[in-house]
């Protein structure tokens, strides 16, 4: 769309840009020629790039010189183009792993001595840790060095999901992102109307829920009754990691265009009620597996608490994203005690029809439709499980965190995303301060799921 | 002394006030009620704290739960006196370390089948992780949670000297101090006058090499002739983590007292041509291990290389530590080479004196005592190994940093502690930018400690 | 326009609706009760509020309770329409100025008899200092209270446009705003993409020589090839209150069209040799007669030659606003010597279409009139005068700050408004460092127009 | 004392230094030579001198230039020692003036003839304006150009309190600080222990009251049971202009040796009931005349009352810095009525002492002299009056800003300082919310002192 004035793709490319040139003022000290690799990395070049490596993991010169050539390395995989990127991590991959042979032989040891000073233990310890986490660690001394990470890691989730022999890699540079990321090291900010608009370009292209229109439809999003929090990494201090949006207003919100709608009058917010978290977006595909939403919801809760005593109600309007998929497959299979008699006809038609805005007129022009939608999606969310948990994903984040299945929202989004998503049907997920802890544990253990007497109403 | 607002005892007992104060706000999510224990941590409280460690590991009620838990367990630790203290890092290290028998299962089916997919060597290393380094990390969450840490760290640094069973324990928080404390994680700032009175009064307290007698000694330090960086991290912006004192001078500086002497007119740094590093000095006896001197002299040489174009030197004023009981070892020894006759009994008059001041007055007294000392010092820091390394602590330090040896001074630092160091000589220690790297293969490798020509004819 | 997400007049109004509410915070010293006044200010109101000013004057309860008073007048004056607005300020002109009586026996005495104490000047100074300007000071003291009395003076300047009775008033209070906004007192800032999106929404809005078309138009005139700089007044951070664009380009730019292409590629601004002032703003009616083009300017320039050393030229790319005036009078008039036969009615033609397409088509279809309009609008830029000073108001600003005309550009400005203006035709003034004070000089003494030898062979 | 690491004097030419240097990076545009006068400004550079003044009035070259030419005479100024700055300011005083028989011609005009227009009475402002006035406002375009009139004001005031000449000089730079010195301008800051070293160091050289020891003495005033506030100008942003002491205690207050005591336990500010004002001090000699104090304390006041709900007494803590030159005026006139038979004879045996500590200890060693000299202290602050107000300098401030006389204290300052002042004795202003501006007005307009029934028990 036109009014886009950035999309992911050019924020990450205008980092690595930055990160190129504070690269280029390569220090006094330890000072490392540069590195310049063909962009598809042949194979010719792959033998100037191994012995680059190793000289950083033998950190001849001292560990201060050992991270500029890092530095020199890391400015080459950003020139590289994917078929470059993914030959060089998997060089790393294949040649900078654990050798199994000198685990198995102190294995072997351990196994048949006793190792009363732990010296045994200490070694396997040792050749457990590849020599590619020394790598990782060396790139971070960089400037926008844990950035750089974070954007190598990106790479190596798109490429792993392709290719085959990065996951070891893969996995090990998510433990150290999880260990660098620990909610410890974040900072959780407020975002207004006054941060950079630098900072709040990344908020257009990231939100990943509800798409921001227009630099006024986000201007509405955080005006006094609205407000968005963001988690915040010291050493990455321009890139939202995470964020949520929250909308301040009485009693509790069934429709998300109400919620958006620009023209709707200004709530006191310290009047109001109810806090509706509307939408939460991870930024960072290289953050994957890094688990933040948890306690993003419940640092902002925390912080709302205290700003706006009224509050009494925190729940989230969430869309129910495995609802058609479900339904056109109950509607596949020949035999299910889902449907009476009858329904099956009528709903064939409506999944039946491809564009949502077909789909939309049909529920339109059809009074009797809810009724069955809503049971079937109650049901979908009480009753559907992928193993011990529930079977659609946003829901299934909201009950680990402790919530529980509060209302449903018949037309609560009727936008393309919403019909293709759940014929147009949202949720609300309830926070309630005092039922997290036992709710989760209920759920965890036993894959019990809480709901209101509303949605248990439904069911019938 | 009167002067001394501050002692480290004080600095860090303020922080944990303030921890405990930060604590006390506890979330309104998973809220975790207080956990009162005597000071001593008495038999009966084991039990209770038993339990409250085996509910964070177990999480019960989700992440965010259990980091309010972990935080009324901090909360806790930092009301017991030393004995409860170890009885509680003791605990932990009894029953919250890896469990070898269930390990040695594993590694046993690892050695007799293929592990194509790698689960069993990640179940290894997931065997390998004790549980405390759960507890560790969950600490982090709270408000000066890292500060936290590193302070209990000091605690097992000084528990683990006089008491047995600590050091695996010990060693684990070293390695994740070392991961959170990577240098690609620290700020490097310049500290003057204009810094905060409660962050100068610390530089007071932590100063190790040569006290600070003064807040008027203190600014003449911070002048524009001087300078003084320090590492910071993010999550203690307060606190120092390692500081460095520079002089800017004309030509290499002998004398320590001419360096702090208040009334010596200024130089107009713009136009000096020397940096004389005169004091180093690590603040966080948690930090133990966490090597950062290496980075802070190289990132200060880069500071100073682009503020003063007209820098050509770079250099320490360092004591020689060790050069006195290396003296005193030597004049022991019934047959040595290294003294020329009536020399030992010269000198055994100089080493009897227990007092500095007896010495310092029979140095001044005997004119002829220079050549015969300064021969010994170039000997001691030239010929004097522990393994491969150089016998001098500071001496080792710098080394393996890539500097060499430039010029003793005699009687460069005849203050009470300077005599009883190395008998008042000092050492210049020089960092050739384009030999660093070198000269740290060198030492490195095969030991070889470079030194001047100046050094080398005293030796003579 | 759709894609405007602020108007002035609402960047203003929401800058009172925060006084008011910083007003509401009344002190505990020196509380003062409300004043509820009806919009329009009725009679029986203006008796009410004259007692209120009285009080204010005579600080009854101090100092510090005279002001509380005064905000609350001021808190009154933001609740009125204009009309009661008009009111307020006709009341304060007409009852808190000078007593012409007082003064003229003072006078008088002053003129009898010898003074040599001072003592009757200090008198006669006081006597000339109307009641009205204690009054303004009083409101200083409150929350955005210099805000309120440029916001005030704004008001003054309006009416006094249409209504009689207001001008020693405004004069009085353009004088204060004179002394409160010296360029002492005002900070020069750089405004990058990275300033605060609720600061850059106010460019757009007050951006009035080329018009922002949307944020994108925006981003682009703050890329790294191009500057935004504008004065602040640190009691008014939030309001830039004049700001200038500024391109960074190789050569003389004569083309509006191309500098603000945003699809053309950025230069780099380490390398490029000149520096165009495409626009200056000023934001605020208020300030009216408070001169700050003429120091933003020569600070800008200061600036830049600080940053980019290799920058050689600085010079503006103007509109000419007066030229299509100047030229249809001439078509007007019988005889003028600056036509040559049959110009007038080619001419002609062009002036008569109304609309901007149709005078650009003819222009773009007739290749000859290039010549004749270059020519003339030369003539006018140097030899048309308004008394001393050149006739069109741009070129006056310019030549006053000691600029000289550079060069004009044919179809520089073929927007609509360039059309308008001056059918199209740009002017660069040149800022030649060397010349400006004699520039200046030779200008405001005797009215000389420097120009360029292109300028002159254009008049031939 | 050795513990002073700064006095006033140095504080004032360092600050003069860095203007010095701030003004040496002349500007690009409107570059000016430099002007090099010998120090005690000999007659020969006087002509010089005038005419570079004369230069900056007529502004040639444009206004941006006549500041450059001002900076240069500001930087002359600056080298001039004191016979040379008031050689400097006197040539300002005789011939940069107004021109009286100009004025007096248009005065003679304006009482003859009818000015329907107004620009008589404009015209007369305008010769009753000095060009001086000119001359400071060119200055203030500089850096640092704030601090530097304040300080050529305080050079005012001293030299004229034995030089003739320069009064009307004196108050027009008054008024003119007066206007940009107004409370609106100025920024109220809490001071405590995280303020820079630079800035706290000021407050001990500031400090006029109650002499600040040593840095240790200066922590204790910021710790938690105290407070210190101050007002800055935001172009003076690193000097306090006037800074208040604040002791939060239970009860009033009534000795200034427990207030400073840093051994006393530290009082919990969330519940004490008491604020003590005990420390007022203005800090700018430039700034005499500028009336700042009753603004500081209301404001502190607010701050206090919104911070710390439990304050409900707000009083000083005071000397009565003319009650022992009171006594002894009373000892030495023969007959009054306020001394009672005997008393005169054990009075002037203390008054008599010409040592403090021989005072403090006749007073110790005589317990009989409390309530003969209470009664006469009372007697001095409630019935001796200098015209209408209060004969006591301090008792005036506070009575004029609508406090009432609390209490007194016997032996509240037995330093060297309180003996001098008023053998010890302090008192308690207190500030009553309710009753400030009736108090204030009754002061003002009828001399109305208000005190405690204490008070007016010890006249009896």
């Amino acid at each position: 769309m036109h009014f886009k004035s950035i999309d992911t793709r050019s924020v990450i490319s205008r980092t690595l840009g930055n990160i190129a040139w504070g690269w280029k003022r390569i220090s006094a000290v330890g000072d490392a020629s540069n590195l310049v690799l063909r962009p598809e990395l042949p194979d010719a070049d792959i033998k100037v790039l191994r012995k680059q490596m190793q000289e950083c993991l033998n950190a001849r010169g001292g560990e201060v010189s050992a991270r500029s050539h890092a530095a020199v390395l890391g400015q080459a995989y950003l020139e590289l183009n994917d078929e470059g990127r993914y030959r060089f991590l998997k060089l790393i991959a294949d040649e900078f792993g654990i050798t199994e042979d000198d685990l198995a032989a102190t294995l072997k040891q351990y196994l048949q001595e006793p190792d009363d000073s732990g010296s045994l233990l200490a070694q396997i310890k040792d050749q457990l840790t590849p020599p590619w986490m020394k790598l990782f660690t060396q790139f971070n001394a960089l400037p926008s060095g844990v950035k750089f990470l974070v954007d190598m890691r990106a790479d190596l989730v798109r490429f792993s999901r392709e290719q085959p022999g990065l996951n070891s890699l893969n996995n090990d540079l998510q433990q150290l992102l999880v260990s660098w990321f620990d909610i410890g090291f974040l900072d959780l900010k407020r975002i207004t109307w006054d941060e950079p608009a630098s900072l709040l370009e990344k908020l257009i292209a990231y939100e990943a829920v509800h798409e921001i229109q227009s630099w006024d439809d986000l201007k509405n999003r955080l005006d006094t009754d609205r407000c968005c929090y963001a988690f915040f990494h010291p050493r990455m201090p321009d890139e939202p990691l995470i964020f949520v949006q929250v909308a301040l207003v009485n009693g509790m919100s069934g429709n998300i265009h109400e919620l958006l709608d620009d023209s709707a009058p200004l709530e006191d917010p310290e009047s109001v009620d109810t806090a509706i978290f509307y939408s939460i977006s991870n930024t960072q595909l290289g953050l994957r597996g890094v688990s933040l939403g948890d306690f993003l919801i419940k640092r902002v809760v925390d912080d709302l608490v205290g700003r706006l005593p009224n509050l009494r109600t925190f729940a989230t309007l969430s869309p129910v994203p495995g609802f058609r998929q479900f339904l056109e497959n109950t509607l596949e299979s020949d035999e299910t005690p889902l449907l009476k008699p009858g329904e099956r006809d009528q709903l064939k038609e409506l999944t039946a029809s491809r564009e949502s805005d077909d789909a939309y007129e049909i529920i339109e022009t059809r009074g009797n439709l809810e009724p069955v939608l809503m049971r079937l999606c109650s049901h979908y969310l009480v009753n559907e499980k992928r193993e011990l948990g529930a079977a659609d994903s946003v829901e299934n984040f909201h009950l680990t965190n402790g919530a529980r299945i509060e209302q449903l929202n018949w037309l609560g989004d009727h936008s393309e995303a919403g019909m293709k998503r759940s014929l147009g049907i949202m949720v609300n997920y309830r926070y309630k301060l005092a039922d997290i802890e036992k709710n989760h544990e209920a759920y965890i253990t036993s894959g019990e799921i809480k709901c209101s007497s509303k949605i248990r109403g439904l069911l019938k």
